[in-house]
């Protein structure tokens, strides 16, 4: 474990790969304003789009709309798939006019059948012309993505070669390539295969920088992202919601059941946890998975988005802040039998919701608690009490104020108060 | 890597851990069915039942009854939850009466929060009559697992000190525990602390079998599962379908979202594709978690079910068995282009259908395909086809036949072939 990195940089496709599969035209604003988002929460690289010729996937016929639409941050890489010279011609267009992207994507398969299904290509047929993409690219100044695709397994030929893949990454840095993708296609990485694979590249490549690019076909994205840490990898792909797969285009599917990306947000959380630097709020990273989901208008694949991120101590106190980023605070125990004497409903609602409280957060000096709207159900007896639902309902933007939502009830399940609660904090908050 | 296990055990858990969330009664003879089903397929550790008080979990009202309905093997082990004397008194009844348990599992929560919302007690309450149920088990001659809960955070809580887990482990080695069960019961644990935690735990109790038992309420079951197995962990709980979570009693929540247990048909294809013997057959795993959807009515969470497993290229011949136990064959590409000839379209369908065969199996020497039902449309040039499906309709059931239906389309989407196709073995396949 020595060799997980301290640092990674996720980038994420969900307004490519996430979306070119996807049936439904997503409106131009709508990728806009999710890839805005993105950038405000701190995603450094972004797949922005794909210039796939919109007869071939229609999601991507508003590619140039999306890179004249979105905002730029001088730190923030976005990124274009580019499948051939034509679409080469219509990316440089727009970066002369100033809305292109910094780095592109070129693709090959390494399994034949694969390029056959894919792009109905041979490898005699589309490596030459690939070439001059990488080439052209390089000299106008963009960085290269050398992605290999099948790199773990095909679905058509079964068992990919690492020759193939050592190869290939040869034919790519050799006429320009910046960095190199190993994609897992349709999911067919294990953990044990990511860690031997990335290993031996990384001794035959010391200097490039490899991307991991996994799907969550068979539920194993997250352990493969795992195993691609455990080999120091700090390149890593994912979607929010999971979305992603196959292209729609008129062509056969060459796989079955789910082909999303791993998912960003599980990714984000998974990371956090283990200590590794996202630069990612994990909450606003959940929002946006939220924001993709209400986009695409029904429940994606994220499981965080449903748990809510794991909830740890936190040592500061709680601010009006921690209000604002959390929505959810998580339910509480409340020991009602540590009371020594018996209060007023009232007042045993404030203990109860301080109590509760103090479980997140330690709290902040001074802050005022108004339970005046709560009501106090059933008997004030009873060991134990269970706080299940504290949400915020609304903040002051500027102000020092929260109202909170309180469901509570007593561990053998009988409602024991609810309401809304008023918070007000000390100045300075 | 090189404390990756050569074999683990998987303990099935849907029967108990899987049913306790679940709100329909599943009925007794379907939980045999599949329980029978599980001990055909090879597991050898298989959660039958729970003995909560059917007050308190209606699903397990018949406890009993399940014990005395399913199929016993001399290797397979069966457990049952016993939270309490009462349950172990009617535990021990049915063992008297020969359709008992071999190993039975206590539990307690690492976290007090945790063990007072989910069974209403403090550590001073629960601890002694545990303690009589693993003494009282064991001098009936029953393995008992020590299950400590929460043991990678609470949901309530917070963070919980490897000190309790230690503390714990002490406790139910000195009653005389058989092993020891570290339960991530709300799904907090990530890969990192996973791998400390077991670390630590063999550096403590170099000589105690560890059980590993996940859920996948934020999407890590398998990352933490191939996290155990860097630790060298051999005991998996996992539940098909990936069902589980909190019992269905009528006590409040304590988590959000989905919160089932590691799924046991995605956690086998990832052992299995990391070359780890788990003594399963995938297909006959696959076909028993959709048996498990079956009886729920509804589709589940496992990822396998619906893509398939991973193929590899067999070096065996294709026989019926292979076919029967299969189903569905992967999609191959055809290289029309490499034909020397023109033939006709019934023969071309008959060299398309062999070429497609060959990429999954090599086929048996004197296999006959008859493709006499098979529709050619289009042109037969063209550079390549998908065989997009193949899908066993028949097999007769001792003989030597089976019939194909197979899509075929070139691979600009045009429809080429279609129809039904007959496979006639040679004998002593």
């Amino acid at each position: 474990m020595s060799q997980l990195p301290e640092q990674v940089y996720i980038c994420e496709c969900w307004a490519r790969d996430g979306l070119q599969g996807e049936d439904q035209f997503i409106p131009t604003e709508k990728k806009i304003a999710i890839i805005n988002r993105m950038v405000e929460i701190g995603f450094k690289r972004i797949e922005a789009t794909s210039f796939a010729h919109p007869k071939l996937i229609k999601q991507f016929a508003d590619s140039l709309e999306v890179l004249q639409g979105i905002n730029r941050l001088k730190d923030v890489t976005f990124i274009a798939i580019i499948p051939n010279d034509k679409a080469l011609d219509r990316l440089l267009d727009a970066c002369y006019q100033g809305y292109g992207v910094q780095e592109i994507t070129a693709i090959i398969s390494a399994s034949e059948d694969h390029l056959l299904a894919n792009l109905e290509r041979t490898f005699a047929e589309a490596l030459p012309p690939l070439a001059d993409v990488v080439k052209r690219a390089r000299q106008a100044g963009l960085k290269v993505i050398g992605c290999i695709g099948t790199a773990f397994g095909c679905p058509l030929a079964g068992e990919v070669p690492l020759k193939k893949i050592i190869e290939l990454t040869h034919w790519y840095l050799d006429k320009g390539a910046t960095s190199i993708m190993l994609g897992d296609t349709t999911g067919e990485a294990n953990p044990r295969q990511v860690r031997e694979v990335f290993g031996k590249m990384k001794e035959h490549f010391p200097g490039v920088n490899f991307i991991a690019h996994f799907h969550d076909t068979r539920g194993m994205g997250l352990a493969n992202t795992l195993a691609a840490l455990q080999e120091g990898i700090v390149y890593h792909d994912s979607s929010l919601g999971g979305m992603g797969g196959q292209p729609a285009t008129r062509r056969p599917k060459y796989h079955k059941g789910f082909a999303g990306n791993t998912c960003t947000e599980d990714m984000v959380v998974m990371m956090a946890e283990m200590g590794i630097e996202t630069g990612l709020n994990i909450d606003e990273v959940i929002d946006t998975a939220v924001m993709a989901e209400e986009i695409c208008g029904r429940q994606l694949f994220g499981h965080v988005t449903r748990s809510g991120p794991i909830r740890h101590r936190s040592p500061r106190p709680l601010s009006a802040q921690d209000l604002r980023s959390n929505g959810e605070i998580p339910p509480a125990l409340f020991l009602a039998e540590k009371l020594e004497e018996m209060f007023s409903a009232d007042k045993l609602a404030y203990r109860v919701i301080e109590e509760a409280l103090k479980k997140n957060w330690p709290l902040s000096e001074g802050l005022k608690i108004q339970t005046e709207g709560v009501t106090v159900k059933g008997g004030l007896t009873g060991r134990d009490i269970l706080i299940t639902r504290f949400k915020v309902l609304a903040i002051e933007k500027e102000g020092p104020q929260a109202l909170l939502e309180v469901l509570s009830q007593k561990a053998n399940g009988d409602v024991f108060l609810e309401g809304q609660v008023e918070l007000f904090f000390p100045k300075g908050d």
